[in-house]
């Protein structure tokens, strides 16, 4: 295998800095090669991120299969869950490595998600009053230093234009971590006056931080969001936007995606970068670290007395605009794989899943294969017009039990089969991915489209809704109440979230984050009633906060 | 006016090089704002292209009105074709300048538009077979370097990222002018053998080019677009393909944007950078140019070549795949802007239009207000649920009168009045955008659900095709058959496209583009039958081009 490697020719194409690591990343790059290739064209060492949380041990490498085998392997996520997300990325096609260390390429199956996350999203931000736009990418360097913690929080992570048209820029140009500057901008040119508030906005697009720590989805150089940008007349407003906004986040986290996110209110250390009050959707992982999903910022005026942008309110006062900002990332898609996926790869939520049901035709006899394709032609006809996604996998190139192997791996929640005898009885078999082996397999289910109909909708359907109820099980059976430090220290230290009451300091919470790698991810909207005592400093207490370790 | 000018404050935020042309820039950003605003927060001068074609005659700024006006001032398209369409689009809230010199910021009314042409595109593309999917913005320098002619067209207009994470990158990156490049390093590592063909995909992405000459939508230094690119067994397959996408980009253009294009072939000198044939659509604007609307590149084995994009084929050999790559962009916004526009505005074709039908309510007395507002409220209900796009302007803020024109002047294509009358005859009146004045109204509609959505549908339907014939006369009387260069010259000075025959040298077709300043827009597919003689040489020539000025 490793005799057709064509790493010398490429490697040729980058400069040092990319090459130095190149034992290390081909190692992982031929774990990664998805086992459908045929042979190996190792990708070039510059897209192996020279620093990331993604190492595969080097002995994996071995188990790379080529187009030739039906066995598929995926490290299994009990045994080591980051080897198992890479590999799952890898084996359903997910994303792959782009050649700058750091960037990602989003193949269409993982695109598809995205999509299905865009196309909810849209229409909800439309629903609430929202417009969608284009702000431009590049931001002049001095528009982020006018807001002072913006600046501090953003300027370590930015990529920077110095060239255009092949001259040196006068100013450097920022590639866009965020738009709250260009937006403000651009907003204390269209507002004037009471009447053109609120202003609520969204957009669609890239946005570049430089991470050093990179993975899939997760952390990636580039990455696609939406960002929504509001302004309005009274701190009031901005206050109920923000809010309105991370209820949005937490219906499509529930509703869409099964995963049983947190919502609640970050600390103040963990606040946005130039925001009064920032509101957080907090998932928890199959590892049971917590991933921050989405993000709701009530920008108070800090934008707009950076930036100048005022208003004439109704008594003919000029006013400072309160702001939000809010977003979602393809960080989302990690989210969903690292919350629904089992050993044999993916497991997709019949909402966000690119193909619903797959087809899987088998016969043996020659004369037997014209009826099969039919009747499966004509169930994924039903299906289709039923406004399902649907895939007919009928290519004779692979046996019906590598197939099977194949759409698990890629988290179908459906899949029918039908065979010779199931033409004759005019029935067919539909296996269900989140219940494995025969528990979850029905036979004789009537091909009679409106029958079919039903069934697979219901079932899909009971999917759905069971896999969020498994991730919630999961999740409460992982947080744990605590009300001393020792106890934090102790639930944390088995990789759970801890619970309790907290009225401590910044320092405090930094040391917690120092001596135990959990942050608070949140103080949860969902609080007990009454007021206890810190568990740091034993003093009264109103709220409890969530400490987890997290990506 | 000039007194509630923000200038100073901003100019500050800028480096010398973007403020030298602050004084003309000024007197185009005081024209160019939208006349709703309230006061004047003069755009930075950085904004400003420096050189733009966007000129505007420093006179007109005078003419501007504040937000207590009812009168828009678009200079007349007869006078003065360009001031026109930067007036209709800043008027019409279609875009605004960003703070770099030649980014444009696109206003939610301008979007729309944008994602009238994706959400059409999006399901052709899908239909013919193709998956999206992203690849990085950020391209190794090296990878433009590697096909020769594709350096050369795009090594001028580059913008490159120096600085990463506070860091001097040893190797620049490129911000993607166009995707061959990253898109062959990435095919190379996912197509193996024949089975992985074709490999058909497209993104919708921002691409930048350091453009040195800008205009909003038409050319802008960033611009969004989709970009196709596929990979295929043999040539036959991927000119079928280069000739399908052209085929659907000019059935969108006739059918949805109502633009009549000519579609064909590029000439050499024309053909893009990298590709061995290109086919292109042709708009005649208002003005008689020509604007390059939409491309499709078959672009052989250029980039497979340089990038070692090979497959095993059914006989065991290694073989270089066949490529093609198309892209639309939001450069086609500005081409429907001046396709249908006319003195009073914007005219958009009803499948286009982000709002098709505008309601305004007319009332004179208090207790006539309620019944009206009711009555407009049912029948804007009643268009919705047919599907349609309908705005209820029922703010009592502006008169009846100054809604007409305004929403004349936002290119509406049809707009319901309904005033105490109509309410008590249970009647509506409608006026059609395109037929100006009463020849375009009818009064007594019925507002009973089924007959007003016919006939409200039926109109749209009217205005679709009518925008079409009338652009199709406009064009078809505008192109002169010629026979020679003088007749040639004659066309193109009277400022006309011209058709003739043609077999010259790349030489030739460089003199009458110095000459003339008309360029070869395509071969047209449509073509005469039988040989006739070059126009520049008297030898025998198979084709005729249409040589024109264009954008």
């Amino acid at each position: 295998m490793v005799s057709s490697l064509r790493l010398p020719a490429l490697t040729s194409l980058f400069s040092p800095s990319f090459t130095r690591r190149s034992t290390v990343s081909l190692r992982r790059r031929l774990h990664l090669r998805p086992p459908l290739a045929a042979g190996f064209s190792a990708q070039s060492a510059a897209s192996s991120p020279t620093e990331t949380e993604d190492r595969v041990d080097s002995k994996k490498s071995g188990r790379v299969q080529d187009r030739g085998s039906t066995d598929r392997v995926i490290t299994p996520r009990s045994q080591d869950f980051n080897a198992w997300y890479l590999d799952v990325i890898a084996n359903a096609e997910l994303a792959d490595y782009g050649p700058v260390r750091g960037t990602m390429v989003i193949r269409p199956y993982g695109y598809a998600m995205w999509e299905a996350i865009q196309d909810y999203l849209n229409v909800k931000f439309k629903e609430t009053g929202h417009s969608n736009m284009y702000f431009p990418q590049f931001i002049p360097y001095s528009f982020i230093e006018k807001e002072a913690s913006h600046v501090e929080g953003f300027s370590p992570e930015l990529a920077l234009v110095t060239i255009g048209g092949g001259k040196e820029l006068e100013e450097k140009l920022v590639v866009r971590p965020t738009s709250e500057t260009i937006v403000n901008h651009m907003f204390t040119q269209w507002i004037h006056s009471y009447r053109d508030l609120p202003l609520m906005i969204n957009q669609w697009a890239n946005v570049t931080r430089w991470e050093m720590r990179t993975k899939p989805f997760v952390r990636t150089l580039e990455f696609l969001w939406q960002e929504g940008h509001t302004a309005h007349a009274t701190l009031e407003e901005a206050e109920k936007e923000a809010l309105q906004m991370i209820d949005v986040y937490t219906k499509f986290a529930y509703e869409q995606a099964a995963i049983p996110v947190i919502a609640g209110r970050k600390s103040k250390v963990e606040t946005f970068a130039g925001a009064d009050k920032t509101y957080t959707i907090e998932a928890m992982m199959g590892d049971r670290k917590a991933l921050q999903a989405g993000t709701s910022h009530n920008l108070g005026q800090n934008f707009s007395r950076a930036f100048g942008t005022q208003f004439t309110d109704e008594n003919g006062l000029r006013q400072h605009v309160w702001q939000t900002s809010w977003a979602i990332s393809t960080r989302f898609v990690g989210g969903i794989i690292m919350t629904h996926g089992d050993d044999a790869g993916l497991m997709l939520p019949p909402r966000i899943a690119p193909i619903q049901v797959v087809i899987v035709p088998i016969w043996k006899k020659v004369d037997e294969k014209t009826g099969v394709l039919d009747a499966a032609s004509s169930v994924a006809e039903t299906l289709k017009n039923a406004g399902l996604k649907v895939k007919l996998d009928d290519t004779d190139q692979r046996t019906p039990g590598w197939k099977f192997n194949f759409w698990e791996m890629k988290g179908v929640p459906l899949r029918i089969e039908i065979g010779p005898r199931d033409v004759s009885s005019g029935s067919v078999v539909i296996s269900r991915r989140d219940i494995p082996g025969k528990q979850g397999k029905v036979f004789g289910i009537s091909m009679e489209p409106s029958i079919l109909e039903a069934y697979v909708k219901d079932r899909l359907d009971e999917i759905q809704s069971s896999l969020l109820q498994r991730a919630i099980s999961f999740r409460d059976s992982n947080i744990v109440d605590v009300s001393s430090y020792e106890e934090l220290k102790e639930a944390i230290s088995l990789g759970k979230w801890a619970r309790g009451h907290w009225s401590a300091s910044d320092a405090d919470e930094l040391r917690i984050k120092e001596e135990t790698g959990a942050t608070i991810r949140c103080f949860p909207f969902e609080q007990p009633q009454g007021t206890k005592t810190c568990l740091m400093t034993g003093k009264p207490a109103e709220e409890v906060a969530i400490f987890a370790k997290s990506y």
